[in-house]
């Protein structure tokens, strides 16, 4: 389990790092991003964990996220694990989309041919790479919170249900809510997962909520200006789903904003607030 | 004086937005970025002019700057534009480096073939963009400041020296103190300028100050991690000139920061703020 140094920069009196292993479950090189803030020697910080969207790699929000102030000021250790494994003999869309294969892992561990060799990005983000952040960072295993962008806010709101004591807090920008019924999640459940549809159900926010799994509560912001809202996203679904439950949502739809990072950096600071609260209780 | 819009996005409460039109000096088209914080309809907003370093468009403050969220809470238009002329027939360096032509414009008005009819960088910053930015967006003409990165830097100090009643404030990060005396000023100052060293000075901080040039006060953050430090910035220079000068300084040595947008960023709320204090004083 050693990692390399691709790069450190100091920042917002932190240090900004980006890394590479070698992964055990997609059998491939990984780059992941850590942001660790100013803290005191032997410290043991809570995590943020960022799950970014399609054709991203950890570089999105590193640069453009806007979260380093805030976690400098809050104390939190921020990752950004990549969202496909990359690299020769790792299969891809063999249409060459965006929106299934590089860059778009979808936070599945896959179990069908071609893909289920390397895109295991489920197992990857809730345990190799947690494993990995303990072992060579002043990370507190026991404090532990999760969001994402989109494909990403759907990987932070699955893994928040399906392990809602290992993490404390769980919100999303623009989340693909229900992603059984939306044309990316088809395509991406239906390549990864086959065409068994209960196996679909794990990995699809608002159907774990009906079928059981509950969370403390989310915080999600989504743009009204999006142009994915409709088609792609569905919040009204997450609400239905979330009010039936019991499950206490605060959904904001956000005037004039977009699916882009300047609305994601827009919000983080409240993100980051909400989770530092439900980290520090 | 038409504008082109390339892209819009709302972010922290006003709109980002990326725009193209045809240079009447570069002979070009430009593509440059403006923030447009939230405002009452009719206001007239003071404009912080940003220039970048070398290698850079418009796009690497604009997506790495951290600049928004305090330009919205203080009211400031924040003009970004690139750093050279670009496309078909614009002569670059014909070695194809990193420091010449293309993305090294240096802020001077080429007097030398074959850079004399694209590389009109001055006029453009201080002169062609400030008249399309009062035209088409609601600044007020008469509060304007300027601050710039690395060989931005060099371009936002020797500006302010040039019309210290046109800016009302200046500021750098890691600027290249003294062109005339360094590797990057010395080859980008002699190719565009040609061998009269005369003409340089009136492209270098520390020898504008020498010569007389005067301004209020200057803002300065430089890492001492910064690998470009001791040979091409040379903060000592500038130190030893406005102290002759009594030119007030505030230069900062930044520990452990680099020259990466990570540095920049960290910085740019306390340099809007200072921008902000003298533009409505």
């Amino acid at each position: 389990m050693t990692i390399e140094t691709v790069s450190r920069n100091r920042s917002h009196g932190g240090v900004q790092g980006v890394y590479k292993h070698a992964s055990r479950e997609t059998k491939t090189a990984m780059t992941f991003s850590v942001y660790v803030p100013p803290h005191q020697d032997g410290a043991r910080l809570p995590v943020v964990w960022y799950l970014s969207g399609l054709t991203c790699t950890q570089a999105n929000v590193t640069e453009k996220g806007e979260f380093r102030r805030i976690c400098a000021e809050l104390g939190l250790i921020f990752v950004a694990p990549d969202t496909s494994p990359r690299g020769e003999g790792v299969p891809g869309d063999p249409a060459g989309s965006y929106d299934f294969g590089l860059g778009a892992g979808f936070y599945v561990d896959a179990t069908q041919a071609p893909f289920a060799g390397n895109y295991r990005m489920w197992s990857y983000v809730t345990e190799e790479l947690p494993e990995l952040i303990v072992r060579h960072f002043p990370a507190d295993p026991d404090r532990r919170s999760i969001l994402g962008h989109s494909m990403g806010g759907h990987g932070a709101m699955t893994i928040a249900l399906s392990y809602p004591r290992r993490y404390r807090a769980a919100s999303a920008f623009s989340p693909i809510a229900a992603p059984s019924l939306v044309p990316w999640g088809i395509k991406a459940l239906g390549g990864y997962l086959g065409e068994d549809k209960a196996a679909w159900r794990k990995h699809d926010t608002v159907a774990l909520i009906e079928d059981g799994a509950r969370f403390s509560d989310f915080l999600v912001d989504v743009g009204d200006a999006d142009s994915f809202l409709k088609e792609q996203l569905r919040p009204q679904l997450l609400v239905a789903a979330c009010t039936k439950a019991g499950i206490p949502l605060t959904l904001r739809l956000q005037s004039g904003y977009d699916h882009s990072y300047y609305f994601v950096s827009t919000f983080m600071e409240d993100h980051l607030r909400w989770h530092a609260a439900r980290l520090k209780a």
